[in-house]
């Protein structure tokens, strides 16, 4: 503790303290490792999907058939958005960031069906993973297409609602398992800034929908969510691998920012990135622009070879999700539709043995000084 | 910084964990003072106005006779709502509770207005700070009364503005001024769980409004800024002050929370506390249920010679409000109103120094196990 202490004051941001306990994953154990209630995120990763890690991390165990079954029927059967809902929707502009309409379609949803004794915190976490998606592509279709779209759709999981509903067809095996996939790896890590805010709100008795918009709003920044939209601004400004090594050596020398490398607490490889960096290979065998796999692998190895940093989760899901059709705008609403899962089990948690999360501060302003009477400034 | 550390193994929730540095305000110095920018609380709200602080805040330095009426007209020229802001506030219901309307108002108007280099984080400060009472008394006259308000107003400081929305006239000066001095002891509270929330949200470089939302559902917690209507209904549970002696004993052999006492950082009194204390004795003289402020101070009583607890800012806040003729449910959004300046102060100081603030965790949770395939569950 004492360490932990001095680290702080060191380096501040919290980095290295302890904030609280949780017994829903581990995240860089010996400086590598995640794990979902136990299971690694390896094994979790290649033989289950979405669905059964959301359960997972909301009720602790994994699901079995029946119980999955029903979790997926009933995800479904909450798709439909309110009238209100999609009334404040349309009156987002097309100018807007994909992360305000979820940020702001979630706290509009707050209003129209408030959490209660009859509508309780886990129906709501239901109903936000079912209806994320949804509000998305309702705003983004009805703002870029002018149609007010259907959001049921008979996709069971997830990933292939959203790729129905953003396509308007039945999306292909490898593209909805790559989502689901990508889905899996964000929905939960520890006490990340933006599940550390969402237990800060949960910790004044605050409700359910308060403490998902500060996870969304808190996600939204370059430094967290938004970092896989950072790195598929970084890749696309590349044509082949040569170029990309060349770029980005020099954008080293130049000092400049590379997103998508390196991680608070892991501190050897982020075991999430070689998951989706197989996905992304996979997918550029017959994408379009396939040759982006190519300029990732290219700037990885530079990255290694020069800073020793590894690639993070959101470096290679950047082309693991333009592969599957998806616009770079939203890369971080997905994120927001995974973690959704992991603030849910945060929430719960927090409320469970509750405490007002209010740390101290330094202070380092000005020293008492005496009230001068407005006449009497300037 | 040993003790610390272990002050918050032993009790959580970060107390007495420093959790970085501020120059806006000092809370509790020996237990018991409230400074902003080095001035004495006391000082602030004897003799000036929550414009005044709200410049103070967010620019360091108290404002000469120029610069406050300069700010005051612009405040004023911004409280019209944007049309998209209207739309969406007529699409919440009635039922909503008013935290949620000023929360999804703003994450609105975050959708409509968003910041950018040419609408900077004080542009967006100003911009608050002006419409935030018209969002809340637009909605709730359009719901309630089915009209919709014109947000503009000739009352120069927010206090006034607000009760010139709410009551559809002029206010009398008293009250006016006993809201403003509500708003000056509202206005920051230095890493308080709501203001810490907003850092949270800009240490990822998120944008001001996400920040601000996520101030605001944090707010909303009985816990924190709650706490003030949780008063109010205590207090008008009792018709005179043997009453309420004889009442609030009762509740505490009954072991029940009494709202509106105590402290997680003031440990002998709350420097706030006897100022409002003041506006509310002095407008139940002539306030029709006047009673209220001997209740309260009967409930006052008990607890100092059962608890040796004394009041904090929200316990005399309410019957002030209450007097003022404001319905309890505005009471917490009142808070919001004050609070957005000590927010928007955090947020761009958080800024000027950012590190991602990620702290750690205990995991409690099952040891690594075996992953077991769908079909072999159950």
């Amino acid at each position: 503790m004492v360490e932990n202490a001095l680290a702080t004051k060191k380096t501040g941001g919290l980095a290295g303290v302890i904030a609280g306990q949780t017994a829903i994953s581990t995240v860089g154990k010996e400086g590598i490792g995640l794990t979902y209630r136990g299971y690694d995120i390896g094994a979790l990763a290649t033989s289950a999907s979405f669905e059964e890690i959301a359960w997972l991390l909301i009720y602790g165990e994994l699901p079995d058939e029946t119980e999955l079954n029903h979790y997926r029927q009933r995800l479904m059967q909450l798709r439909t958005l309110p009238a209100g809902l999609k009334q404040a929707l349309e009156a987002i502009p097309a100018t807007a960031h994909p992360m305000d309409v979820l940020r702001t379609g979630c706290s509009m949803l707050g209003t129209l069906e408030p959490e209660s004794d009859t509508h309780t915190q886990t129906d709501i976490a239901d109903r936000l993973l079912a209806t994320l998606p949804g509000m998305l592509v309702y705003w983004y279709q009805f703002q870029y297409n002018g149609t007010r779209i259907d959001t049921t759709s008979d996709e069971e999981t997830t990933a292939g609602y959203f790729l129905h509903l953003l396509k308007d067809k039945k999306p292909e095996a490898s593209l909805r398992r790559a989502l689901d996939v990508s889905l899996v790896l964000y929905a939960e890590h520890e006490f990340n800034a933006s599940t550390f805010a969402a237990r800060i709100t949960a910790s004044t008795l605050s409700d359910f929908y308060s403490c998902i918009v500060s996870g969304i709003g808190t996600l939204r920044g370059a430094l967290h969510g938004g970092a896989n939209e950072a790195a598929m601004e970084l890749i696309t400004q590349f044509k082949t691998a040569p170029e990309a090594e060349a770029g980005i050596r020099k954008m080293l020398l130049e000092k400049q920012k590379i997103m998508g490398f390196g991680h608070r607490v892991y501190k050897i490889s982020d075991p999430r990135s070689d998951i989706i960096k197989l996905w992304s290979e996979k997918l550029a065998e017959t994408a379009k622009e396939g040759y982006l796999y190519e300029v990732s692998a290219a700037i990885e190895k530079v990255m290694w070879e020069e800073k020793h940093l590894f690639p993070n989760v959101d470096f290679y899901s950047a082309t693991t999700y333009h592969f599957c059709g998806i616009p770079k705008f939203f890369f971080t609403p997905l994120f927001v539709m995974a973690r959704v899962a992991g603030w849910s089990a945060h929430i719960i948690e927090q409320r469970k043995d509750n405490r007002l999360i209010r740390p101290d501060a330094v202070y380092t302003g000005p020293m008492p000084r005496p009230f001068v009477l407005l006449a009497q400034r300037g």
